[in-house]
């Protein structure tokens, strides 16, 4: 795990706009936890959508309980986590993944590898499709004995919560060269341990990016003080460009003829884990800052906030992951593109998932009938009008397709895409990241490294 | 698929007792194929569970419109069939895979890659745990063109089926080491076609074993028959011994407790595809048989009937299928032991599937909850009772755990068991087929071919 230790730790690259306060159009809502008194109305709430299993679940130890919780965990035995197994309890703490109340025990990591959907006592059925798991090795096993407790602590040995009813059992392996196997995977132990969260420190990066980690609750909160009749929610992990934007835009210009009164967008892009030639996540908030500075989009009608779950790179199968934790956060529209939560095969010249798998899997899988779907439409670069449409078949000579590779291409030499492509605030953030990148010694650009 | 070629031809190995009639206490109920008018009684038929999808689906062509088909035929597009792809349209054509009406299209076998289940028409949910396809080469792709029909044929070019509204996408591919994989998918060509089956010619194997191939629609007949109000069905791909008798035996008499008057065994042996080491369909028949004449199980309360579908060796995912088939065929418990439908893994030396995971998989499947699921009981040869009895875990010292690898040894080297592991008619034919083998070169025994 050599690699990630620096994940989530301020790099030397130079982030001017985060050292100042954003003067944005963000919605830096202020980061004050809500009360679990307060949070039995989120099922209710009038508008938005009901969260998975009726209820939103919160993990957090009552403060009242906090000091008594700590002492208790001394006593227990210890579970390091990994960056990334923080991440996860930062996503299961604030009832992302509701109903899920903690590390998967066996029944629940079954249903999701083959079912991608869990079965609740009273018969009905939630998706989830990723596994949230903890592994531990044979040492920490041995260590752990027949506690029914352990203490989750972080790489500085801080108690992060305490795991209850805890039930270890074998875990499978998976095939290397995908990144999340590469990096979590292969480097975990024998054994996966799972049971129920009591989180005593709400999970904090301090990388200056934390008021925007809204929780589902404060997303929900947020929603009802706009008056959201519906919310779409755009998943993404790279910078927006005017296409993104123009579907975005669109998608709300279709809600308001379907009758829905105060469509609002969840622009979420996601914020845990990424592999080493996505944009990190630092740069990514720039990015989306100045488009949203840029007037591409509407800060009345949008709400950024980050997604804390690191990425598998499942493909069909992670973009129900990413669907579902939405709903949580109050989204009953989704938005979903071309090969969602995909990659290049790591040893064929291919997409390793079908491109069009993602959006018909989605509309089809288990728990998300409640979840309005909404394909991407194809937008590419119209020539005759100098800037991004909706592709039109009948002339497609007209049309430029810049893919991600070529973008980044375009920025890694400091060249500009066409005008109207993308907005020249945050063409400006991708060349300064490509441009922060030390050359290596042999003249190449060196493949980037997570922030 | 040169492999493939003889899997189902007769082999020169004596097989004397298939050459006369049984004269056993099997069930060879008369082999007439009901007609498709006499079927929608058995949707409601009282006693017996209800098919998939409310309905047992058969796909057989009307035998007025047979001659029209036949010709109609002629004039389509031909897809080669592989013995393995004729073992599925057996499978399809007598409604094992109810509600499916064919070879899956595209969002059927992505519902059942990713769900193992396809939602219906009226949201309810089936169970459907592994892809029943058809795969073509790029050729044939291209042959086929436009047509929304094709005509499959066998490898004597003889015309088995029609397939209409036909859906050819390309697919996935997977690992290389397990013997479906090996033998089906590494061959095949980059394109699943699917659509809706006409079979004209119901498939027949000639090999002196069609007439305990019984269908679905006449294994409830056969039940209906018998007044069964319980029909329990167990699964098998080995010889039966004295434990599996014990348990079937015990739990007819669970089931009698629990009220049913007249609870039926079906006896269901695996009759597809099987790799290289498993004992071949004949010998095992012959060993059932014995199995029967001797008395180790009552004639009058057990079926002993063929089911057609090839194994995958899928585990967890597979056992679904070996359940959902069997609620088609009429069964509404399921008996499922350690391990099922498992096998080594091909390059490590372990179990490929965890033993546990599926009877846990099973009792959580979706669309399989009208299913009762009657795990196992651990049988062992009690040496101090000198027989197989159920392991008391209070003196774990008087029992012998004889594995299959243990059994096949002891057969090859015409070694006995313990006295009470298995009847001695069934343990003769075992010897027997051991001794089939022709010894290698080396004076090693090989290992065995399918029959």
């Amino acid at each position: 795990m050599a690699s990630m230790s620096t994940l989530f730790t301020q790099t030397s690259t130079p982030l001017p706009s985060l050292r100042k306060p954003f003067t944005t159009h963000f919605t830096p809502v202020l980061k004050v936890r809500t009360h679990a008194k307060n949070r039995a109305r989120y099922g209710v709430k009038a508008g938005l959508i009901e969260p998975d299993g009726g209820k939103l679940v919160e993990l957090f130890v009552d403060k009242s309980r906090k000091d008594l919780k700590t002492r208790e965990a001394v006593s227990l035995p210890k579970v390091k986590l990994t960056k990334i197994d923080v991440q996860w309890v930062h996503v299961l703490s604030e009832g992302w993944a509701s109903p899920l109340r903690g590390f998967m025990k066996q029944h629940e990591f079954l249903q999701t590898l083959h079912f991608n959907s869990l079965r609740l006592g009273d018969g009905s059925v939630v998706n989830m499709s990723v596994p949230i798991v903890l592994s531990i090795d044979d040492l920490t096993k041995q260590r752990i004995g027949d506690s029914t407790k352990v203490a989750l602590v972080d790489s500085d040995d801080r108690t992060v919560a305490i795991l209850s009813e805890t039930d270890s059992k074998n875990m499978g392996t998976t095939a290397p060269g995908l990144p999340y196997v590469e990096e979590v995977i292969t480097n975990s132990g024998n054994w996966l341990i799972g049971g129920e969260l009591e989180v005593i420190e709400p999970v904090k990066y301090n990388d200056g990016l934390d008021r925007f980690r809204l929780s589902p609750a404060e997303l929900r909160d947020e929603f009802a003080k706009r008056n959201a009749d519906a919310v779409f929610a755009f998943q993404l992990r790279n910078p927006v460009h005017n296409g993104h934007a123009l579907l975005m835009t669109d998608t709300r210009k279709r809600l308001l003829e379907m009758g829905y009164k105060n469509p609002i967008l969840l622009l979420h892009p996601l914020g845990g884990y990424t592999k080493a030639d996505d944009v990190p996540l630092n740069w990514r908030m720039r990015q989306h800052e100045k488009v949203l500075e840029d007037g591409v989009l509407d800060p009345e009608t949008t709400v950024v906030s980050i997604f804390p779950s690191p990425m598998h790179y499942a493909g069909p199968t992670e973009v129900q992951w990413h669907a579902k934790a939405r709903i949580n956060a109050g989204a009953n529209f989704y938005i979903v593109g071309r090969d969602p939560a995909g990659m290049s095969h790591p040893v064929e010249k291919r997409d390793l998932y079908d491109a069009d798998h993602g959006k018909k899997v989605l509309s089809m899988a288990p728990g998300l009938e409640r979840l309005n779907i909404l394909p991407f439409r194809v937008a590419a670069y119209d020539k005759t009008q100098g800037k991004m449409a909706f592709f039109d078949p009948s002339r497609p000579d007209d049309f430029l397709f810049i893919s991600g590779t070529k973008m980044r291409t375009l920025a890694k030499s400091k060249e500009n895409p066409p005008d109207g492509f993308m907005c020249p605030g945050g063409w400006k953030v991708l060349v300064e990241y490509y441009d922060s990148l030390t050359p290596a010694g042999n003249g190449k650009v060196p493949e980037p490294v997570p922030a």
